[in-house]
Order: structure tokens, then sequence, then C-alpha cells
């Protein structure tokens, strides 16, 4: 079963083919768009602006750096939980996100933002937002599989996951006009698209490096730095593209109550669970942030604060049941080995967000949203002026299952494309350990083992 | 000694009870208010607001997610210091906070906030803000009592701490018309509140688990990550419900300065009580944010930059000389168990800060602050639209007293309500040890205490 | 060789003398500027601002947080990766800065901001960032030194440091008119100014303290929370004082693009450089930045998003052959010791910078500009009205020379200072080990090895 994790050769040429055409294509299709091209002065004394304040940089950019946080320290310590992944955790996630985000500008771009006469996609902050969220579902996806693939194939995931990203998206926002939010359309298709990817990959010897699948102490202090970044961020992560004004200022509200409910849901299930009471990190690591999961796609809406805390209520325990009940049937039964638990973070919360967008969409009224209200909340413009609440609510439900189907069938075909014996993936026996493809530092173990053999020579006692 | 710490009834209970209530209690009371509801576009065409800048979200959200990210990671990895607390550091102040902010937005709405026509509490960011200023009370409370208290008593400590503060908090800003910013209202009396609950739960044999009460190499620094975020984000801590426009920006500046001054005291005095002038970690995570906590009362009003620096300098003397002497007298003579010492790094800079903010506004002037501005910084309007300098000044200490008072007073009943034998509490030789209420991953120790086994096997030496 | 290592004396005599130094000179010197003193609201009504929004606080404040957080967490937690030096790294990290923005609000409002009729300095948001940047340099600097100086030769060292930085910025700024950027006046002066230190601080014997040059597992975890901090946060670095509207907006998208392409030419450049291309930790932590700070210059320009890619393109390769090549080759044969390779971090890229700004700016024209656009970003008003781009190419070429002369000379003098005998730096031997300068806890490992000990003992196995 020994295998060739050697990639001296794949894993550069990746980076260099894939960021030389990122130059390339840069080249060809993206500019500064109006606002953050200098002649934004004159575009300013034509529309008659009045200040520079009005600038889209200064309504979105703390929102932003809030998003970037979350993609870089919030999922890439929450990954660094396995005692010995840490590395390929932090490292990996922050190697496939940097392409992921160049990749993304363009993709998007050209199914969003391609001027019809010059052929150009003109860029500004919220497209770097855009392209954030963009990769976060492949942040997700890379999650079911973290400590069994390599580099070169977590490179592949995030080509094609952005890809495929981006055409869903489309479908969803343009075709379906469905105001998404992120819960179906990042956490329900980045979800299914990583589990599908780990049941094509099934490891039926996994069992032989179980003893790298824990944590230790501090590896689980470490996650919980990235757990805390994308629970407080998570507000700014729902509201950063919503409309400006009071759009982003309810979808911070709606945000923070659902993720202060499901933080109190999720003790009192992992409490319950055990002998004793004892609370379990991986449900405090993973489970309390799945209110703000749920709360994706209805958080511009007037769902009102206790049914925000409705929301967090229940997404906080189905989120932590699947964790003691879901993860372990689908590692047996399916043949889903799921390392981060995303089923029960991202697929299912995400679903409930899909749900709850759909009901609440359907339900709204202009007694409640005032007549303005409800069409800027829902973009009843244009082609789709004519739309009801209760139709509006019926998009939404397709956009759910559009989102599950790209992810199921983007996953299988991916999953096909990595199982290829090219992409120098571990031996069932070396999945979870960063000696394959990082160098590791002499282990602080190590030195006291090392220490201890001088001492048994100081006491005549042999080494091994 | 042994006490039955099983909590799996009372914890999981206390979290759908509590969670449950605030779910009813948000549903009859509370709501968006006119810059988060979908109304905002009417309400703007009214008052004639001429851009969605306007709306307070834009003033107050990145000060709000830094005061956030004080509260969550900045509290929660200070108290991460103990060698085997961490969890418990940073993992129940997660739930306290969680729950603390809900509690918060309705205790608060209902003395501040409450509609006389409909009975509603309508919420912004600035109720998410104060909700977060609460709950800070509660987490400096907890400071005291770290590792000798079960989740359900931190429970209970939250909900009497969040709806005394609220009382408190109303006394001072409304009757007193004190504008007393944090130094009183959140340090004094959260200090004091957690001081007075830790003398009623008095434990005598301690020192039992005094092998647990240090820190190891990396325990420090994960409690590093946490003194940071505080003290960087403390001038927004100071600013985020300070006047717009120069109120925001002069608060800014003084704590930062207070801040940067109160680190090279802490240094200095750290190093000159140890042999060799060895610093000691304990000092560097506290002492030196004991200037933001002094600067609370006084960050807004024109205490020049000199004052700001005057501030932090003694502040940060005083706070480490608290380490130094008091903590260790306080245990012996007055029987005050204070793990994080918050009686140095809250109580005594809370005290300074109040007795600044007085001097502070009794010296104010027309000449140093012109008309408007004495008027504006100050809000001598309404019924206090005689008020003197003078007076104010008055006024100003009267509210350090009420701070003590709620928090002495209201500890002792806190205290004797947590002292009942129902709580699950830990024995004296289980304190500071996640093992009581934590899912303990094998330890790092432990495998290669367990590798060294082998090879004593492989060398024929018999295990243990 | 024993050195005298004891800074009881000196090091609280240098805090205290400097920080009181600090208020003398802020009482006389330093005041609110019009935007931050109680006479806003005069000076809003007199200039017809329209709105609160107005004042430069609300610009500059978000961006002044991540830039905070940079100096902070940022350099502090990224020099924590050698495995016995954290406390330093972080520690020290922590009080030369808060003692240089000190120093550096007074430096540089001395040189920019003194007002010629009251001799006064107005401070407000914008100071403060500077006053960051300035100390960025000394941070850069302290970097070459990590674990061979002590913590009163780090004051000295920021004491010149800031000096000499507000002497270079003010030629380069103010009398060359070239705008700047990062790239020069921070980092290349700063790695400059380290590496002379370095070189005259040579230690011909540090090979004695070899085994604690490493890193260990979750020291490297560590850094890689400062590596991410600074590499998320660094748009606002170059954006935090760019032009209000498309200048701010600019600089983030260029940066941004920068860093995400050096991203990936550095996981190129470290995996093929080992066997089994296996990568270095110490690239991912190092050479990912190198991006931004080559974009330091240029990023408000209109170098085009493609150009800002393959500016980062070239920086992530140059900075990590670096590592690999010139840091060996600098200790051998140069004899210039640099700790955390700031050589290839900032010294390389900052170079790099300069060139690319110097290139883009003589290749500007007013048909990609526009007419104002030209003006506005190059600032090519008042004695400079008439500069054409060329020769503006041809100053900012001359700013890249005084940044490295500065370097070169002002750290051969604080070297030489730094080299008499009476500052407490430790011997060859004791380098890069936190028991010289701090309370060390009694460590994990020890734990082990006495736990080791009393099983041994119940082997009766006896003890060295």
């Amino acid at each position: 079963m020994a295998k060739n994790t050697n990639i001296r050769i794949s894993l550069p040429a990746v980076c260099f083919v894939w960021q030389i055409a990122m130059i390339i294509l840069f080249g060809v299709f993206i500019r500064y768009d109006e606002e953050s091209d200098t002649h934004w002065i004159e575009h300013r004394r034509k529309k008659n602006i009045s200040t520079n304040l009005e600038n889209d940089f200064y309504y979105r950019y703390p929102s932003f750096q809030d998003v970037h946080v979350m993609i870089f320290v919030g999922f890439g310590f929450l990954m660094t939980f396995l005692k010995r992944y840490s590395f390929g955790g932090v490292g990996f996630n922050f190697l496939i996100a940097a392409f992921g985000i160049q990749w993304a500008l363009l993709m998007q771009g050209w199914f969003h933002h391609l001027d019809e006469n010059d052929w150009k996609i003109t860029i500004g902050v919220e497209n770097l937002i855009n392209a954030d969220f963009c990769v976060a579902s492949c942040l997700i996806a890379y999650g079911a599989c973290l400590g069994k693939v390599s580099p070169v194939q977590l490179m592949v995931l995030t080509l094609f996951g952005v890809t495929l990203f981006a055409v869903e998206e489309y479908i969803i926002l343009e075709l379906l006009h469905v105001d998404a939010g992120g819960s179906m359309v990042i956490h329900t298709f980045g979800a299914y698209y990583g589990l599908t990817i780990s049941w094509v990959l099934y490891r039926p010897l996994l069992s032989q490096s179980r003893h790298l699948q824990g944590s230790v102490y501090h590896s689980d202090m470490f996650a919980m730095i990235g757990t805390l970044f994308l629970w407080m961020y998570w507000p700014s992560f729902n509201s950063a593209i919503a409309d400006h004004g009071d759009g982003q200022h309810r979808a911070v509200i709606n945000t923070y109550l659902a993720l202060a409910s499901s933080v109190l849901t999720t003790f009192a299930i992992s409490s319950i669970s055990q002998n004793n009471g004892k609370l379990d990190m991986v449900h405090i690591q993973n489970a309390t942030l799945a209110g703000g999961v749920a709360m994706g796609t209805a958080s511009e809406f007037m769902i009102t604060p206790y049914g925000s805390l409705i929301v967090g209520f229940c997404s906080g325990i189905v989120s932590t049941f699947g964790y003691l009940f879901l993860t372990p049937f689908m590692e047996k039964t399916l043949k889903i080995q799921d390392t981060c638990g995303i089923h029960n973070l991202h697929a299912m919360p995400g679903v409930i967000g899909g749900i709850v967008g759909a009901i609440t969409a359907a339900s709204a009224s202009e007694s409640v949203y005032g007549k303005e209200g409800l069409i800027n909340t829902f973009d009843f413009k244009d082609a789709v002026a004519n739309r009801t609440v209760n139709i509006q609510g019926g998009y939404q439900a397709a956009g759910l299952f559009v989102a599950i189907a790209f992810g199921l069938v983007g996953g299988a075909l991916v999953g096909g494309i990595l199982k290829l014996p090219i992409w120098g993936d571990p031996a069932d026996a070396n999945c979870f350990d960063d000696d394959v493809y990082w160098e590791v530092p002499e282990d602080e173990d190590e030195n006291v083992l090392s220490r201890h053999q001088n001492m048994n020579h100081a006491r005549g006692i042999p080494d091994v």
C-alpha cells in the first residue's frame, strides 16, 4: 500500500501554471471599476455624488475585512484541531484560498460583471467579498477531506469548485432571481460537493491512521481561535453585500441573535449526551456556528429578532445531534468519511437556512415590510417586478435543489478525477500526518525522550 | 470531600429554560428599530436624511466588531493561562457571553428603550454594543471565580449580574445623569461583584489543587492572544458609543495613549520586583491593560494627550503592585481568592478612572471646550441644562459609589445563592481542572509516556 | 563568557525615564487636532461640512485598527516561532511598539505637523496610523536581532530607529516629494537598519545556542497567527493613508492581488527546493507576505490588476529563494545573523517595491489616469505642479537610495552604541532563551519527566 507522495514536481507545476494563467486572464479581462479607478473624481461629478464616502468602499470595506479574517484565520484555524495535521489544516487552507479568490474574480466576473461592449470585467470591493464567499464553499469541501488528500488534489478541487460555484450562483441569483444569501449557494453546495468527493475517495482502511485522528489539548485551543473568529464575524459574512442602510443593519442583528442562541443549545445537547454531562470540544468548536449558517438566506428579511433566536435554537440542536449520531452513521453505513463533520455544520444548517428563507419570503407582506421595503428587500424590479411573495418562496426552494444538485453531481465528477493515481495522496496509514507534506520540526516530545535517553545514559541504561 | 460534579441534567436544563425564556420575551418585547427596519427608507424621507451612510450602522459597526472580539477572544483567551483550564476559560466565557448578550438586550431595553406606547423595545447596533458592555462586567466577575465554579453557577452569576448591571447603569446614567463610560459601570461594578462572590465561596483547602494553578509555556502564549486583542481594541471599547464626530475620535486618541503608557510602567515594575529583573508574564498579560480601564470615564473629555499618558502611567504601576502585594494579601488575610487578579486589573483602575473622570469633569471650562462643545460633551440639556461642571464632578463621584455598592451587595446575595450545594461545583482538590467538565483529549504528555513505556518494554523494563 | 544579564535596574530606569520624558514632551507639544477637539462642531459650521461622517475618523479608523493588529499581533506573533523565545518575541515587540508609537507621534509631528504659530503638534487618527507605520520599521529591525539582544538594547534601537525614520521620511516625502508608500520608507529602511545592527553585533559563537534556534510544532502554529493577520490586513496597511475615495479602494485591490499571487509562488518554490517536495513552514510564514511589501509604493497607482499579480509572483519567488540561499550565505560570508530573515521578507521586496513604484510612476499618462486623476494620484500641486512623470520616476528611485543609506549609516551608528558592554545582552550560549529575561513557568516537558521519575521511583530506579 506504499504510495508515492512526492509532490516536488506536481505541486510547483500546478502552482506556476495556474498562477501564470491567472496573470494572462487578468491581463485580458480584469480592470478597476469606476469607484477604484482614478477617473472616480470625474464619475463623481457626472453622477452628482457629493462625497467620497459614497464610494462603495466605505460601505463595505470593514465587512470585507471581517469576511477575509473568517476565510483565512476562521476556516484555517478551525481545521487545526487534529493533533498532527495543524500545518496542513491552516497551510493548505491558505494555499487554496489564495488561488481560489483569483479564479473566483474571473469566474464570477464572466457570469455577473462582463461588460458587453469591451468584454472587460471591472472589479471593486464587492467583487473581493464575493470572491471570498466563493472560496468559502471550497474550504467547506476541504473540511470533509481534511488529512486525506494531497495539496495538488486540493488545487484541483478548488479549480472545479470555484467553477461550479460560479455557474450555480448564476442560476440561483440571476435566472431564479433568488436573493440567496449564503445558506444555499455557499454552505449547502460546498458541503455536498465535499461530502460527495469524500464518498468517491472512500478509504476502507482509514482506521490504520486512527491514532492521529484525534486532537491534543493545545490543538483544540488553536481550533477555538478559528471558531471564535468565525462566530464573531458571521454577522459581517451575512451582511457584507446586503443592501446599504437597513439591509446591512438588520442582517447583522439577525445573525448575531441566531448565533447566540445556537451556543446555548449546543452546550445543552453536548452536555446531555455524555456521562457526567462533560462537554465535547468538537461540538463547541462547530455546532455553535450553525446559527450563522442557517441565518444566511433570511438574514436580510424581517424575520424578527425572536425568529432569529428560534432559527439558532433549532440549528444548534440539529448540528450537535449530527455530530453525535449522523457522522458515525455516515461513516459506517454510507461510506462517507467526513473529517470535520461538515454535514453537521454546513449541509444541514444550510438546508434549514434555505427552508427558513423560503418560508420567510413566502410570508412577507406589505404591512410588515412597507411597500418600498418589500420591493427593496426582494428586488422586485425589472423582469420580476410582478413576482409575488408566494412565488418567490417557491423559487427560493428551487434554489436549494439547484445547490444540492450541483454539489452532488459536481462532487461525483471531481471525485472521479481526484481518484486518478497521479496526485500524490497519502496511503491510508499516513493520513492526518503533516510529516507527509511538511518539514516538521523536531518535536517537544522527542526533546523529552532524548533528554530522557540522556538520563538513562547517565544511569547506564542502554538506548533502543 | 468528594462532590457531585455531574451537570448532565442541570446544565442542559438551565440552557434550555433560559434560551426558551429569551425566545418568548424577545417575541413579546423586541423589535427592529427605525434604522434596521425595512421602513428605514420612509424614515429617511420623513427626516430628510440625505444618505444611507447616516444610518447609525456606519458610525458604529466597525467599533462594535472590535468590542465583540474583545468579549469573545479578548476575555476568552486572557482566561486560558492556566495549564489545565484553558477549555473552561475560553469555553465558559463563550457560553455565558452568548447568554448574557440576549438577557442584556432585554434588561437594558426595559430600562432605557421601552416605548411607552406599545411596550416594545426597538434595537439597533448601539444596543448590541451595550449588550456586549453589560456582559463584560460578568466576564470580569468570572475572572475572580475562574476554575472554582461550575458552568451552571456561571449561568446564575450571569443572570443576576446582567440584571444588577442594568439597574446600576440606569441609576448612574439616567438618574445621576453621569456620562459614565466604562470605568465605573462596567469595571468597578464587575470586579467588586466577582470579588464578593469569590469571598462568599471562599475555599479554605484550595491549596490542594495548587499544582494546577500555574501556567505552562504555551498556555501563557494563548493568554497573550487575549491580552493583545483587548489592548489593541480598547480604543474601540471606550469610543464605541461616544458622540459622533469628535467624541469618538478623541476617545480613541486618549485610550490609545493611556494604554501605551501603562505598558512601559508595567514592564518597569515587573522587572524591578524580581531578582535579575526577570519579567513576569502575569503582569504583562494584565497590568498593561490598566490604562484602558482607567481611561473609560474620561476618554471623551478634553483630558489632553499628556493627561492620558499620566493616567496610563499611574494605573500601570498601581495594577502591577496589586499583583505583587495585594493579591497575596487578599487571599491570606481577607479570604478572597481572585484567580485572574481582577482586583488589580479592573477594580483599582476602575476606581482610578472614576476619580479621574470626576476631576476632569469638575475642571472642564468653556474656554477649553467651547460653549457648544461643553454642552455636547456633558449632555447639559433638558433636565440637567443648568448643571455646572463642579456639580457634575460630584455626581460622577456619586456614580462610583453606586457601582461599588451594587457590586458588594449584589455579589453577597448572588454568592449566597451560589453557595447552595446543588450547582455541581468541584471539590477543592479538583479546581482548575478541565477534566471535571470537559472531555479532555489524551494528552501529548501521555503520548510520550506511553511511547516511553514501549521503549521500556523493548528494554525489558516492566510497566508500572 | 558569562555575561551579566541582570536588567533589574537598567530596564525599569529606561522605561521610567523615557515614559516621563514622553509625558513632559506631550505636555509641551501635543494637542488634539480640529477633528478630535470639542471645537469640531464650530469647525464644521465654519467649513460648511454637512455631516459628522466627513470627520477623517470615519474614513480611517477601520484601517487604523487593522494596522494596529498588524503591529501588535502580526509582528508580535510572527516572532514567536522559536521554541523557547516566544515570550520575548511577542513581549518585547509589545514593549517597543508601545514606546515607539509615542515617540513617533512627537518625531513625525515635529517634522510634518508643527504649527509655526504656537509650536504645537495637533494629532488625529492619521497621526496614529503614521506612528504605527514608523514603529513597524523598528519591529522589522528587531526581527534581525531576535533572541540576541536585551530589552534595554531594544529600547535604544527603537529610540534611534524612530528618530532616523522621521528624518528619512521627511526627506523622501517632503523634500523629494515622493509619494512613497511603505516599500522604501518602512520596509527597506527598517530592514537595512536591523541588518546593519546585527552585522555590528555579530556573534561568532552563536552556534552554542543552535539547539534553541529552531521551532517546535506549536510555536510554528503561533507564528502562523502572526503571518495570517499580517497577510489579511496588508491591504489596510497600504491603503490606510491613501487618498479618500478611489485611492484607498485601488490600493486595497492591488495589495490583495499581489498577496494572493505571492502565496502560490512561495508554495511552489518551497516545495521544489526539498526532497519529496515537502513544504517548509519558514517560507510559508514569511515569503507569502512579500507581495504586500513589494506593493507598498505602487499600490495607489494604476498598476492594473494583472500588474499587481506579476509583482506578487516575482516577490514570492525572490523572497523564498532568499531564505534558501541568501540567509545562509549572509551568515557565513557576510557575518550577518538575521534571525527572522528580514532581508528576504522586507529588504529585497522593499527594493522591488521601490523599483516598481519608480517604473509605474514614470510610465503614468493622462490617457490612463485622466487629467485630474494624474494630479491627484501624484500630488502634482504647489511646488511640484510642473513635475513630469519621468522626473517623478527619478525622484522615486532617489528615495530608495535615501532609505537604504539611512538604514546602513544609522544601523552602523546604533550598532556601535549597542556594542557597549552595559546593556545586559545574553552570552552566545544563552541566546534564543526566554529564561534569561522572563520568569518561565515549569514546563510540560518537565512535568512529564518528573512524573516519569516518579514512575522510575515506583520501579526502584534511582533518579539522576
